[in-house]
């Protein structure tokens, strides 16, 4: 795929820009460092280079990060041309492990390997060529893909209902079309409420430092012709203040057992805002994304990443050299700030540790 | 005065920069928009290029708006070599209704203005040559120079018995040595707490669209060798809830008679989340910060400034291009948020009408 098609089918179709392909035997990615300026298609022939990708954020976002993932294994699997089962299913567990240390906090990634080593287990068991592995594990890889899609419509048609016409809402980071297969989580009310004709005034949190809000969720929503509006983070308590806002939805890199979510860092300040405020701050995510093995948000890891992020994270210094910096990429919200959960099962809410754990 | 005297001046005497000064019959600006990375003195002449940098905040600061105003009007004054007294205080007049079109928010501004213009009335009735005059109208800008210097010193006075040692304090925006005098408002008792030995943990919000967190709070205070960790706006939140922040002081454009604050955009969220994590929230200011006049935060005029701010702040542009964006510049805190007032004459608590009155 060209750039030029890709370009036309922004324009043309109106529709969310696709973050991870599969094609012609290899992982194409869209470069989502360098959006909304530059559309750049990264070919991806190899299992590090995924990792690579995933590290550094090239692809973002906790369901895009999971299939990406997942398309990176079945390029692990075909690394050495494997003579025998047992060979091949050494390279898929290796590349498994290798590719989960990329980034710790979506569970997504861990998810999304996990059902992939178990298919190829199971491939394994049933036997058959390596050639039929290596297809099946595709096969799987793209089922991911095509599941989420799915399940991304599924959760804007549960959410869909608690937006009225005319509602003011906010979202933070960018749990968009970008982020996953297509539709997004916390944009999926969004895009269905477009295509129905029900008016939401959207405000984008620009979300620091990796500006996710500005460079991706303003960008994809004003390319589907939805009515956003950019704000700074710290603008969010005062256009709550103001009365614009009538409900927050964001997505989450992982759910607790317990109902705490992990997302984007200021996830938290923006949930303890909209409760001061009355709001309902919703939260929205695939089955794949709650974890009923981690008990609590405090069990998540928190991935913290360069100082460079917030000093120089565009192209110019802003800060004073050998300055401390403190940069967690995510935080955690208590349950307590959560209204609901909304998944492709329907809407969960408190109390959260029951009314997760019947949704498997 | 040099740029090498300047950068000698901070490495050697350790001492705040200083952003206004006058000098062989002219002000010198420091160009805050361009710190940290470049020490530029701006020679200013005319009231026109006064206007210009309150406009373009290459001077900000509600303190250093309404020093760098008092110098403005000196220099409209002598405009045109006026013949008789009468004709000198128009000019007066003039330049400060001119210079009063600058910014809409700090309440300095007008307070200074206001001042000038009542000290060139006294010094008209009671007669004088023109030279005369404008000496003494001078001497009045440099009054209120010296008098910030002093005013900020005694609020760090006032402020230090709030602050033991080993606590962690937020600020927002830059309310230092940059934005006064000298010392700063909010960072005062930073400042005499590392003279007299106790240390603070200083967390500095980098205050987006413009930075003066990174770029100026982060900047003067590492150079005075207090302990300081720069952060984005959004992670205030979090670093509330890992108990790492026991006081949050900023500083303030305007105090409403009841006790209502507008500050930079941003303080009324870190306000919010100070009580939600039971912190108290100190506001610092002069008395000229307070404005009886002003009943609430309700009529308080807040600035919006171009969106460009956000979008195309770092040199790159960052959002899409077209995107709606909403800037304030200033948002309100409602006193029922605010712990205390710290002013030079002493801490004020609720209830602040009649607190805050009688300190007139």
């Amino acid at each position: 795929m060209s750039l030029d098609t890709i370009r036309s089918d922004i324009k043309e179709n109106n529709e969310p820009l696709s973050s991870v392909k599969w094609e012609d035997e290899h992982l194409i990615l869209l470069d989502q460092r360098l959006l909304p300026e530059s559309i750049v298609l990264l070919d991806l022939y190899h299992s590090e280079e995924v990792w690579e990708s995933i590290h550094s954020m090239k692809v973002r976002g906790a369901p895009a990060i999971g299939i990406a993932a997942a398309y990176g294994v079945v390029l692990g699997a075909r690394k050495y041309a494997a003579q025998e089962p047992n060979e091949w299913m050494k390279q898929v567990e290796d590349t498994c492990t290798y590719l989960a240390t990329s980034r710790p906090t979506a569970v997504n990634l861990f998810w999304a390997l996990d059902r992939m080593k178990d298919t190829a287990q199971k491939l394994v068991s049933e036997g058959g060529t390596i050639a039929a592995l290596n297809a099946s594990l595709l096969a799987e890889a793209s089922a991911i893909q095509a599941e989420d899609e799915e399940v991304c419509r599924l959760i804007g048609v549960n959410a869909l209902p608690l937006f009225q016409d005319g509602m003011g809402v906010l979202t933070h980071c960018n749990a968009g079309g970008l982020a996953t297969a297509k539709y997004g989580t916390a944009t999926a009310p969004m895009y269905l409420a477009h295509e129905s004709g029900i008016h939401l005034k959207v405000y984008a949190d620009e979300t620091r430092p990796v500006l996710q809000g500005a460079r991706l969720t303003a960008f994809e929503l004003q390319q589907a012709g939805i009515d956003v509006t950019l704000i700074c983070d710290n603008m969010a308590g005062m256009i709550m203040a103001k009365g614009w806002i009538q409900a927050v939805i964001v997505g989450t890199d992982r759910v607790a057992a317990n109902g705490d979510v992990a997302n984007k860092i200021g996830t938290y300040s923006v949930a303890v805002l909209a409760k001061a405020h009355g709001i309902p701050f919703y939260v929205a995510c695939p089955l794949s994304t709650i974890d009923l093995n981690t008990p609590t948000g405090n069990d998540i890891p928190i991935e913290e990443r360069s100082g460079d992020e917030i000093t120089e994270s565009f192209g110019k210094r802003t800060a004073p050299a050998g300055i401390k910096v403190y940069n967690p990429a995510f935080d955690i919200t208590p349950n307590e700030y959560v209204t609901a959960i909304i998944t492709e099962k329907g809407i969960v809410r408190a109390p959260f540790p029951e009314n997760l754990a019947s949704l498997f």
